[in-house]
């Protein structure tokens, strides 16, 4: 069974005053196990698209594998909900490492997550890539507009690997982190040389975010929405330009402003 | 030092073709690690505000307490980011079940969330507390007209616990969960009776919130956005109201649609 990403519902609505009866699209909401070499590793709740995408972006964000060529098989069971992940060898990391990083709740992850495998993880940007005010102005409408479940329904995140003249590709999901691992996973499956990309991205630029930003490799993150402290100094560290409040004709650069020319 | 919800930054601003030098509220992203007898439990990355409704609502959500007395002592510590909590007992419940619970990505949890701590703490509604199109309508306002910080930053979620005519206790978080949290442990600390109280929040109902809800023990949650298929799910066997979209005069029932009374 092909899983759907939003499902039709009956609903109760209220408007002019009145209650009645219609229908309306509800995102959907699947849990994903994965099993590494036979180990159950981790849940992820998502938008049922780009399981592949999804499941080795992941792995990779986590230090988990760094190539393609790592992977022996990858095998999704959509009606039971699992992933099963081989790989030519055994994890280099102790699990102690990964269940620590899980502690905390939804955005919100361990201390030990910017210690442990972040700092294995995480890049310093190096790129020498600029782009223009009317570049991540247009970058941020195409993704939007190309965002066919967002209009539908309202409850999904948007991510867009891009050039500073178009969308490489776009990925949805209900968890903001997903939809990065699915552009992190697009780019390994695909050989995409990241250092010259851009990340636009429709959700807050959390020190998460950030981190995951680094981890896949780009130096530009392009956001419609707000920054935290935390995710700001990352950005300092770590080379990358943020950039908040894409809205109309107008936005917001909060570390390494260099990058944005006139 | 206490700490503040959001700090003044020097940023970019490009505005009218024009780049110039500005500052701008940036919402603070704090991590909070939290010992639990000696033991370190989990950090939660918050916004810094009521941490020890917020600690308290936590450990009650995951099933480690019910109720106030069980804490022997509550110490913060704001500098080093640290809760020390002692309970008069031991941890009853297996460490292991919380580290299957932590295993997710952000808004996304474990699938054995829904099957160890969860089956043992969230509630089946049985109140039969009703409420007016217009009180719906009258409480998102309120909750919203008093969220300075989110005015200021836009990058918070807010909460709010209320009874039909008006908000008992309002909080706000970066964290969706670490706002409901907070109203969690508002409840416990001042004996507040949940069962004929609503939820209000400014989030999208996941399965994650609609769950957290059933915990605190609301019979009615309101939202300013979307839900998710299995959120309504949940919301239907646990007999829970969810409302969605509620903006300007109209909003949308996606379960139980008895206790909404013209």
């Amino acid at each position: 069974m092909v899983q759907k990403m939003s499902v039709n519902q009956k609903i109760t609505k209220f408007t002019n005053g009145q209650l009645s009866e219609t229908e309306d699209d509800i995102v959907t909401e699947y849990p994903l196990t994965i099993f590494v070499n036979d180990q159950e590793f981790a849940t992820m709740v998502c938008t049922p698209t780009h399981f592949d995408e999804m499941v080795i972006g992941f792995l990779a964000s986590e230090g988990v594998i760094r190539f393609q060529d790592e992977i022996s098989s990858l095998n999704i069971d959509e009606d039971a909900g699992y992933a099963h992940v081989k790989l030519h060898s055994k994890m280099t990391t102790s699990q102690e490492y990964y269940s620590k990083r899980f502690i905390g709740s939804c955005c919100g992850k361990s201390r030990q997550f910017y210690f442990h495998n972040d700092a294995r993880t995480a890049k310093t940007a190096t790129t020498k890539l600029t782009i223009s005010p009317t570049q991540c102005i247009k970058l941020m409408e195409n993704m939007q507009k190309s965002s066919v479940v967002f209009q539908e329904t309202g409850g999904v995140h948007n991510a867009a690997l891009c050039s500073p003249d178009g969308i490489i590709v776009s990925r949805t999901d209900i968890g903001r982190h997903n939809a990065l691992d699915k552009l992190f996973g697009y780019s390994i499956l695909n050989n995409v040389s990241v250092r010259e990309k851009i990340i636009v991205f429709s959700g807050r630029i959390s020190s998460e975010v950030l981190v995951k930003a680094a981890k896949i490799g780009v130096g530009i993150v392009l956001s419609k929405s707000a920054p935290t402290d935390l995710a700001i100094k990352l950005a300092d560290d770590l080379n990358i330009t943020a950039v908040g409040f894409i809205r109309g004709s107008s936005f917001n650069i909060y570390s390494h402003p260099e990058r944005i020319k006139l």
